[in-house]
């Protein structure tokens, strides 16, 4: 070797990354609980339109701001298409929210625990993060919130891991007082019985992110979108990557939003599972928090949930265990189809 | 409306964002030499590939590090996997360079003209940018590179939009006496008599940066990866968004990178149909710069490039007109089809 070994800036070099959720590897066979994909298959006719395309639609560079993608989206959430902007996964929106409008120095909060991203952005992007512990039962700490005297508040509605929802009423409040930007990180609300969508239309400070990970069983895409005003979308195309989502996945994306009545079906069964698995559990000695996403958090009987993270992975069902205090004693459980819960609840 | 409308952060509302070539739209029919499209159809292996993939390779989570490619990559290339990162187009390669290793108030250099991208990606970071012109003849301004202080070269290898190469024993000689980070950026290398990435087994600083955009025919796809050492790698994984590739793109980049034998078949038709292009052209009374990329850059007979690139147009060709000092009397052609490139030669 010649020459000198290159060290990345000081704030790479101190930061520590991501970690995805356990991934199995091929021919591991698990019952997979544990990064809340959807247990039901993605419409057949996403697959159709990606079958439907041919080596030309891969030659060439895709549309750069997804406009074909961005017409169905505006039409389905009756806005207009400047107000939607096309990511790379939802990860894509929040990191172009950061890089638009949060620079180094200022100040990212966020209610805590939540989503482990939000700090690696902020990290990464040398912004200063303050973390705002919930409010009792779960509620939006809004005013400590806004004492911060942070340049954008990100937001998960339904959260992770505790699977709680704060109500839109709530939420334009915040943003009615805020300055900064309010990410309402909208990854689970298709299993919810509320959405902040609609605050877009009245709010000038609010970007909703959406995902096709979870609702349209698509986590394998890597597509996200936000709606925001036109003036936040413009922002934020300044700072993506050029073309930053390519022709299948947009194909896939528009085919699946397309298709509601068969998301719709799916987010039903998820959330009558739900349901039947929280009240089983809670038979069985967890306490259980209500939840209106496709997960639960729940206390373990006893509180070694390592231990049981651990004997259940041996029974060949995987589900998450944070070792992060608060989170220590509890588990949280991805809702499977029927025969997966259960097979969990026979583990058990 | 209620509520305050949110500001960019300062450099973001100073910034100019990143002019992507024109994409006609659907139904508008054009013989397309503008953005450097590989003119030949990607390898059938892809779409057999692509439509071979179930519901529910989509279903799931990609494998976060793109496995499966890096172990087809590292044999192709003959290096271990850990020396390969995978990204969405090369694009997302060079931001991850510029956030794992240049960070607020450092410099970045790159000879200069070349890939507009380089200088947006700079100012999104509020990284300085110092360019430096290319030496006599194209040749590669080293000493005045090293001498601005940058944390981090950028370098294309053909070059855009002169499409001319510097050989690997001068890009050797650089990294052994450079101290920040060499990316040298080999979008086009695919089209060249000589290619960089033997560097990345002796220099711990260099980072070779591959497309399948041009080379393998699928711009369509947005996929790239790195080639450096393991420690770079290391570096520019944290900095990369937890799920970056997804499992359609994935799938195809493998397929297309393990048929080498179409790509390369598609390389030498395009070499030829440069030479032959290149001379009809300079019959014509251009000044063609002998190139080793995919695309010509020629000064136009009376130097108005602009009213050429305007009467192709209105002829259904486009091909790219820069508007900028030291560019603006010359067209940038991609190579076609010989039936394209017949067509563009009668035009004229």
């Amino acid at each position: 070797m010649s020459g000198t070994t290159p060290r990345p800036r000081p704030a790479i070099e101190s930061m520590t990354a991501y970690t995805p959720g356990e991934q199995p590897g091929p021919g591991e066979r698990f019952i997979k609980l544990n990064t809340n994909e959807n247990p039901y298959p993605p419409s057949p006719r996403v697959m159709e339109a990606i079958r439907a395309l041919d080596g030309e639609a891969l030659r060439r560079y895709p549309n750069p701001m997804a406009d074909g993608f961005r017409a169905v989206a505006a039409r389905v959430h009756g806005v207009s298409p400047d107000m939607i902007l096309a990511g790379n996964g939802s990860d894509e929106i929040l990191a172009m929210v950061m890089r638009a409008f949060v620079g180094p120095g200022d100040v990212l909060a966020y209610p805590h625990p939540t989503y482990s991203l939000y700090p690696v952005l902020a990290e990464m992007a040398e912004v200063k993060v303050v973390e705002v512990p919930w409010g009792p039962a779960w509620s939006l700490p809004a005013q400590a919130l806004i004492d911060t005297g942070a340049r954008a508040i990100f937001f998960a509605n339904p959260n992770a891991p505790s699977g709680t929802l704060v109500g839109p009423d709530q939420v334009r409040a915040l943003a009615d007082r805020f300055r900064g930007v309010l990410l309402v990180d909208e990854a689970y609300v298709d299993f919810a019985e509320s959405d902040c969508l609609a605050l877009v239309k009245s709010c000038p400070n609010v970007v909703i992110s959406r995902t096709f990970s979870k609702g349209y069983s698509l986590a394998g895409l890597r597509f996200g979108y936000a709606v925001a005003a036109p003036s936040i979308i413009e922002a934020m195309a300044k700072v993506k990557d050029s073309y930053n989502c390519d022709a299948l996945s947009m194909t896939a994306a528009t085919a699946a939003l397309e298709d509601q009545a068969h998301a719709r079906g799916g987010w039903q069964a998820v959330r009558e599972e739900r349901e039947r698995l929280a009240a089983e559990l809670g038979r069985r000695g967890f306490a259980v928090i209500p939840s209106q996403a496709n997960f639960l958090l729940a206390t373990v009987p006893g509180g070694d949930a390592a231990a049981l993270y651990a004997k259940l992975k041996a029974h060949g069902i995987l589900i998450r265990y944070f070792a992060k205090p608060g989170l220590d004693d509890k588990v949280r459980i991805t809702i499977g189809t029927r025969e997966q819960n259960d097979a969990l609840l026979a583990a058990l």
